[in-house]
């Protein structure tokens, strides 16, 4: 995948240990404590990290002076005597350019270093089928648009396409419901935007190993979960220990494909009776009686099953269903902490969580099944796009030598 | 899971870097280097992880103090001049003993530093139902008797259970075949095991989890692997990275019950159609008309199939096609490099691996699948014990600062 080793955090190589690498596995440890638990005052962050008050003064020096942490008002510190200062990280410095090509749309956003959207944009679009440097030349002219912020400096690029992207980095090997195949979006991608944009870090990723970062650093934040994401296709993210698996080439989390009916309806991948046969958003609609009419379908079934259309609901009890069955499966391999429901089906919940919920307790060996582990997003499709912004600002919080050094 | 804190490599804490810590991160350099290339010249250890010649004669010495490294023959360096003594892993120092609870046998084994078996027993034994005491009576004997080597200094004990361990350190959370429940198998051995052997480390972990780090570190060694162990009950084990993946509370891997015909016959688990029902031992006997009649099934049935018996060659097809549906999801979730069937099965798998190998090449979305990367694990039913036993050995060359300080 593109980026793994450059966002390995510091002190884990396997080089041998330096004194340059201490002072930058310390900057991250003292940038990781602000980030977390900010703002603080130096003496806490000495106590929190176990690093010496001199010695964080003069990483938090470093810090400050390449705009990753800023003095914030005075915090009392509990104890009698004047208040120290808070440090914050800088919501002035450096920031994260998220994009996003959808089947059906395509967005852009700007996050700073604290998490917050301080810009956004979604539009429609017609990507089914549509010539890569067509898409990528709007998309680019998107992310030139919002990366104009007097106030922030755009410190990374990351795109999330819906479809798998390596082992080459940038490119992605298939995106089914774009049809694509071998398009390799990082490069192209790059001669689209202008300076300084086409100079930065430029990451390409899966919207759902995306969607699933965000969830981690701005949603419900699960170690270790499962994070469904679906759209018109169906893909997942495994998470663990706070960090994307992403498998030996990178295609981990094929979840639309994991067989539920052996001997069920052919699938276009060949196979029969995978999940999407009985969950993606186009067996739904067959199943409802349904016509696929472009815009927004998923919003579409949603007004539908709330008006209490039957069909709707047997076919989304029908998705749930199969959701439930391939996630029973994913969660005896995988023992995830949570199984999160994300992407535009996170509007669909409410008919498809109790199914899923079912078929998850019955089908979990390793007894008892927690009903709460099931959750739906709360950035619900939102969250590709948001995930591939945070991918620049957990970058520079986890290395910030590294960015400095930029 | 016990000892996942233990097992960490130097270097990937979240306190301060410090002088101490660098040191024991280019101790387990040196020595990492040295198992796996050596025997090694000081020079070629100092060319091969960027130290200085100084530092790696001084970390060399106390690896050599401490029984961990030993001189060699001289190695021809390819230079002119006189060749460097060459240094390897201590064969006479600290080894690793690895114990088996199989449902009808008992075994244990004595590795040295270079993964090489310098002791080792089997015993049949009709563990079903039996109390926890008795057995674990047993395998004290067993491994106390092993364990008297004059020239090895036993290190650490781990046990290989048919069963999930977890989440309390040592505890056998279910073990099905066994019919144990909750059983706290780590500190009952510890009371029952001579000194020295008490205070030694002692780990206990699933079989599965054992035979995929044999295979890691003496079999196939595929860094990325969903490896199958299936015996009275199919488990298996993920490896990634070369390390084992255990899941939020060290349950990962359960594939016997991943779904494979959703409305399929009853399982003891509570759910319908599950891996177990058709590919487990019990059920390819049912299948090909057999009795459970005790002794060695799996020998049985490979015999039968190997004169042609018709009954048995079905019951098995039947078995391979389950069992490819089943790791056909598991490998579109996880995107393994490799598929290695191990335990007992490995005996059977001339008339299992053809129809698992059709399934996953119907079934995998991302093609192409690598025929070659569905392989028979060379160890067999020998990985659990032997992988017990290479737990320590590991643990010595991954941190070996930690084996001198105890």
């Amino acid at each position: 995948m593109p980026d793994t080793a450059a966002a390995r955090p510091a002190g884990h190589g396997r080089g041998p240990a330096s004194q340059a690498g201490m002072r930058r596995q310390n900057l991250a440890l003292v940038m990781g404590a602000v980030a977390e638990g900010g703002p603080l005052s130096r003496a806490a962050v000495a106590a929190g990290t176990g690093l010496t008050r001199a010695a964080v003064s003069s990483l938090v020096e470093e810090l400050m002076d390449g705009g990753l942490l800023a003095e914030h008002a005075p915090v009392a510190s509990g104890r009698v005597g004047r208040p120290g200062t808070g440090l914050g990280v800088n919501e002035h410095g450096p920031a994260g350019l998220g994009l996003e090509i959808g089947v059906d749309h395509l967005a852009a956003c700007l996050v700073d270093l604290t998490g917050r959207v301080r810009a956004g944009v979604r539009v429609p679009a017609g990507n089914r089928g549509g010539a890569p440097a067509e898409v990528l030349g709007r998309l680019a002219r998107l992310a030139a648009d919002l990366a104009h912020d007097g106030e922030l400096r755009t410190a990374g690029v990351a795109v999330a396409v819906p479809g798998l992207v390596g082992p080459a980095p940038g490119t992605v090997a298939h995106a089914p419901n774009l049809g694509w195949r071998g398009v390799g979006v990082g490069d192209a991608l790059r001669t689209l935007l202008p300076e300084p944009l086409r100079s930065l870090p430029l990451a390409v990723d899966n919207e759902a190993n995306l969607g699933a970062q965000a969830e981690r650093w701005l949603g419900s934040g699960a170690p270790d979960a499962v994070h469904v994401s679906a759209d018109a296709g169906i893909g997942a993210a495994l998470v663990v220990g706070g960090r994307l698996f992403r498998g030996a080439r990178g295609f981990a989390g094929e979840l639309g494909h994991v067989p539920v009916h052996p001997d069920g309806p052919p699938c276009p991948c060949g196979a029969r009776g995978c999940l999407e046969q009985y969950a993606g958003v186009a067996a739904v609609l067959r199943a409802a009686g349904l016509q696929e009419a472009g815009g927004d379908p998923v919003a579409g079934l949603a007004r539908r099953a709330a008006r209490g259309d039957g069909a709707v609901l047997r076919a989304l009890e029908r998705a749930g269903t199969a959701l439930g069955t391939a996630l029973a499966g994913a969660v005896n391999l995988i023992d995830p902490s949570a199984v999160v429901l994300g992407g535009a089906y996170a509007e669909l919940g409410e008919w498809l969580l109790p199914r899923m919920g079912a078929e998850l307790a019955a089908r979990v060996a390793v007894r008892p099944w927690d009903p709460g582990a099931l959750v739906v997003s709360p950035l619900g499709r939102r969250g590709p796009v948001l995930g591939a912004a945070m991918v620049t600002v957990r970058r520079i919080i986890e290395d910030p030598a590294r960015y400095a050094a930029a």
